[in-house]
């Protein structure tokens, strides 16, 4: 198990043919002070089920080119290492669940989930365009309108600010 | 005066050569809860000093060149209308002041400034990347920590989201 993060966020059924709104999501997340201060953990799962892991030291590229050229290259080689030999971003095996703690409180977004809470010293993680939801995972909305992942990522770093 | 909005961003200083950054922050505040509760108003100042007004129902587009396109349109036509004639992006005369409502509360970004504070029912223009702060303009910062423009959009939306 890597290092604890009481936030997790995990982009299913990601299209790697457009990755326009993953792209800015992870700009958003990125620079958020949840990330900042070390308290979130991003994953991505492909529609083919490819599980990538995200290390919070990526600087995720500001043009969609270069990200798309990122991610490519990512899915050739399986990882990408920095100048230090520290692991930006891989390639895992298994099923998500091994990556996150015991007892972390699943959550998958849907309009028609009910308004998500949250409790101090629990860890969560929180699905998006997550289609088939496990047995333990709630189904949850975080904002009263229709959004985007962009507008989701954005509401999730400021309900989740305070983690 | 147009119509009443709480919360005025102006984004200062505006690079027309490179709307990388005011594109994802424009994004950003485009799909949050503020602007589709219809609270927010955004304005643009290029380096040039050209003074730009957004509509909060102006779609910004998700591909960079779109967007590019579409503010080099507008600097060239000095209005952008939708098929019904709504005016979705305008370049404006006079100064931002003019438009603000009488005793807004207006504040300049910077790190050194004190942490931002708000009170209920007053109006608030939030200055990104000014250099030049007027008299009656605060320095505040939204974060502990250095952001750039997309991690503020971020972090305004957040700090402001009762509004």
């Amino acid at each position: 198990m890597d290092n604890y993060k009481p936030l997790n966020i995990i982009f299913s059924n990601t299209n790697i043919s457009d990755l326009s709104k993953l792209h800015i999501s992870l700009l958003v997340l990125q620079q958020s002070t949840l990330n900042i201060t070390n308290k979130l953990k991003i994953f991505i799962k492909t529609q083919k089920n490819v599980l990538i892991q995200i290390h919070h030291q990526l600087e995720i590229p500001l043009s969609l080119n270069d990200f798309t050229s990122m991610m490519t290259y990512l899915l050739e080689k399986m990882k990408i290492k920095d100048d230090k030999g520290t692991v930006l971003m891989s390639v895992i095996k298994n099923r998500i669940g091994e990556y996150l703690p015991p007892n972390t409180y699943k959550m998958r977004l849907d309009v028609a989930g009910k308004m998500v809470s949250k409790d101090e010293g629990k860890t969560y993680a929180i699905f998006i365009n997550e289609n088939d939801g496990e047995e333990d995972m709630e189904t949850v909305r975080v904002s009263d309108y229709k959004m985007d992942s962009i507008g989701i990522s954005n509401q999730i770093t400021n309900i989740f600010s305070d983690l």
